[in-house]
């Protein structure tokens, strides 16, 4: 769009309009976990229908974002599908790192600076908001430096569990060796304007050293802890100038929508003939069911209401501005677990958080709007009569398969099989992004993911402060051919 | 896009420009069938590596195109999941219709003027260029109107038995019943002047009366008929000004690329502990790869090839301009059969053609270049080790996976799991839109697929001759925020 942004820059100069900038700039990043093309599809065709508009079909910059991660043992390996935490940390840092790495580099584990860090010195205000425990790898990525998104609390620092095999080891980022300590403590020393999400527990365990425990520490470093929803509605937490620690939920926030009695997604039932030979027999498939309010959302804030305050309490008696990031987490987190109305129901909470950063932004014209995912995920959006059905054999997913009845009576089928585990695996495709107006002369519409973190640096005009990203880091490739 | 828009028009009205149309101007659609947000990365990856950048990845306007389908008893009732012929149908005509049907409406079964006949009648030159047979769905929904996809030569219009069960029946469409005959009568007597690509044996039939082949028909309505890659050399050939129908293969054009000896997916083998207890027991993945030319790809001109020596003929003496279609159809045929290298392979055909298109764009500037895909498809690009994999137990698609070394030294790792039958399903995400900067006034970063026949008919100024669409066919939702 080079030459579209020359036209745009002479008009500028030929109507005599300065493209000066105010003082206060702002950058809301929005960030759908998982939310990838299949994610939005399924989402879009189920709230709006699919000749209906979400709030980001209608952004004026829609691109794609290029994922990148390499191997841990040789960083010069790429690795072709991203975890939550290194495609965070590409983003908050422009580092390109390993699978499971929370703003440290792959194989040398040197700490990278991050976006809030190089607000926070350059006076902005800087918020984090999750659906997610805040100690997740998305928000941690923003905060924190560790080798292992596992080391969330003091607990989980050295010799911590996980599904019985996997023994997580950050010994080395241990208080005591010289380390930063957990995600936890960094949270609770950091200098982050507001914190809003779940991780209530992470807070509840003692530091290191014993001496008090995590939200005790917060507190003394100067933040303002809340657990209550309503405690988002006083005026008085909103504009009492103090830092804000909201923990709403023990760990990751409940999500608004889940299948009928929380179904989940169910293996198509072949008949014994078919398990004899595939084109003998019939099969089962799951019955069809609605998507229903989850009603342990009704105890927790919504990811708007929590963005609403941020964005009051970040822009309140503020003329420099803010970076806030936040992260609709459980698009990912309901893939992972097959709820396809889950996801769907992350989806519309984004879509809210956009509304609430777009009406925001008309009031405050130096606000740069970026929606994005972090790397694409298992679902897929299928048939539900199979495109073979008329052979007259059995045909199904050896997977797991939700069937959606949607509000136009018809329905949508969503197969999850990347694997038979517990736990569906990321996939490796380019996610999407959209900008708002303020992005047309800063974002093209095909980048790689850690040239987000370069496009909020300038924007925010942080470069003196930000060490120039190692060649490995930035190699987009030949430059835009522009015809 | 529109404040940009409106920028760019205020500029060329301040600086005195006309934005006047030439006499001449094209329209080049080039569809990869198939080719999604996964087969693009999975192909970026392999051919470019994942910090290079396909062609496409440059272009000016890249956005995504949400494809619309409808029930075939109820044409008020989306249908998720598209599949060629319908969604080519949207691209030619405008129109919403049903899963099969070439050109014509659901339910009701009424043909729908397509971009092709339209320009036709306004003097345009027309040309279709495709990797599969020139009778199957894509091509055919510019060229044809048939109730069924199948029915693609006089022997299958009725009583047709596909895989031993399914029954195709086109007897409305019977000449002997006033239709207009099969998908190859219809091309053997269309008006078009290049027609290039497989499917010879569709026209070494008879006619349905039995009067003499289809290629001879072909012949008496003015095509010449070409079946050698060398008759495209020919300079004769390519200024005598005749039409041309050039059938280079029986069926579907041979790929590009392959897996090593042809291999396809395969199923990981778990142990037999293993299917005693998921999380027992160990698994065999299949050995990686490389992938290797396919040696029957020699014998045919490439996609490339054809795109020039129709962009040739099609522009050689013309003042008023043409329409073309190219179709890299085997990004989805080598999918529905689990061959990611051939994928690979046609999605690096589909970017040289592009290449071409650019080129002549660069000598002909009123030339609209618009790259799209027709539905997404089955191939996911997933971890090579699994998210998982620290866990210990064996963790493995219950579908069948390709393992790909690439260039980089590293494995690329390609899953097909939407069902158990030799054929995968298509998907239903939206797909990627591409353009050049012609289009930037004409085409917004979220179109519903007949939109893109709006686009090129309007482009081409056809619109006096052809029908607004109906309601049904055109309700892209709220206007854009334009913020």
């Amino acid at each position: 769009m080079i030459w579209q942004r020359r036209a745009i820059g002479i008009l500028f100069l030929v109507l005599g309009i300065q493209a000066g900038h105010a003082a206060e700039r702002n950058v809301i990043l929005i960030i759908g976990d998982g939310m990838d093309d299949h994610q939005i599809t399924i989402a879009r065709n189920y709230l709006v229908g699919p000749r209906g508009r979400l709030t980001m079909d209608s952004m004026p910059i829609r691109g794609v974002v290029q994922v990148l991660t390499v191997a841990e043992d040789d960083p010069d390996r790429p690795v072709y599908v991203a975890d939550s935490a290194n495609s965070a940390s590409a983003m908050a840092t422009g580092i390109i790192t390993s699978r499971g790495r929370i703003a440290t580099s792959a194989h040398l584990d040197e700490d990278a600076t991050s976006i809030v860090e190089l607000a926070q010195s350059s006076g902005y205000r800087t918020g984090i908001v999750t659906s997610a425990s805040v100690t997740d790898a998305t928000p941690a990525a923003f905060v924190a430096h560790i080798n292992i998104r596992g080391c969330e609390n003091p607990t989980s620092m050295q010799d911590f569990e996980v599904m019985g095999d996997l023994v997580i080891d950050c010994s080395q980022d241990l208080k005591a060796n010289g380390g930063l300590g957990s995600i936890a403590e960094q949270i609770a020393e950091s200098g982050v304007d507001v914190v809003l999400g779940g991780g209530h527990m992470h807070f509840s365990f003692k530091r290191e050293d014993g001496s008090q425990t995590l939200l005790e520490l917060a507190e003394q470093s100067g933040f303002q802890v809340l657990n209550q929803s309503s405690d988002l509605d006083s005026l008085d937490v909103a504009h009492n100038g103090k830092r804000v620690l909201g923990l709403f939920s023990e760990e990751v926030m409940p999500v608004r929508l889940r299948g009928e009695n929380d179904r989940t997604a169910e293996a198509p039932d072949p008949s014994l003939l078919n398990s004899v030979y595939w084109a003998l027999g019939s099969v089962e498939f799951p019955e069809p069911m609605f998507c229903e309010d989850n009603p342990d959302f009704k105890g927790v804030p919504s990811l708007k209401k929590m963005t609403d305050f941020a964005l009051d309490k970040l822009s309140t008696d503020n003329s420099r501005g803010f970076f806030l990031m936040v992260e609709s987490a459980s698009i990912d987190k309901q893939s992972h677990v097959r709820k396809a109305c889950g996801s769907i129901g992350e989806v519309a909470q984004l879509s809210e958080v956009l509304d609430s950063a777009l009406d925001f932004a008309a009031e405050h014209p130096d606000t740069l709007i970026i929606v994005t995912a972090d790397h694409s995920q298992a679902a897929q959006l299928v048939p539900d009569e199979s495109l073979f059905k008329a052979i007259g054999v059995p045909v199904f997913t050896p997977g797991q398969l939700v069937r959606i009845k949607t509000p136009q009576n018809s329905i949508l089928a969503v197969n999850y099989a990347t694997n038979s585990f517990p736990i569906e695996e990321h996939t490796g495709a380019n996610v999407p992004l959209f900008a708002n107006s303020v992005g047309v002369s800063l974002i093209d519409s095909y980048i790689t993911q850690p040239e987000l973190f370069i496009i909020m640096r300038d924007f925010m005009e942080l470069g003196g402060s930000s060490p120039e990203p190692a060649p490995l880091q930035l190699e987009p490739g030949p430059a835009a051919r522009g015809r």
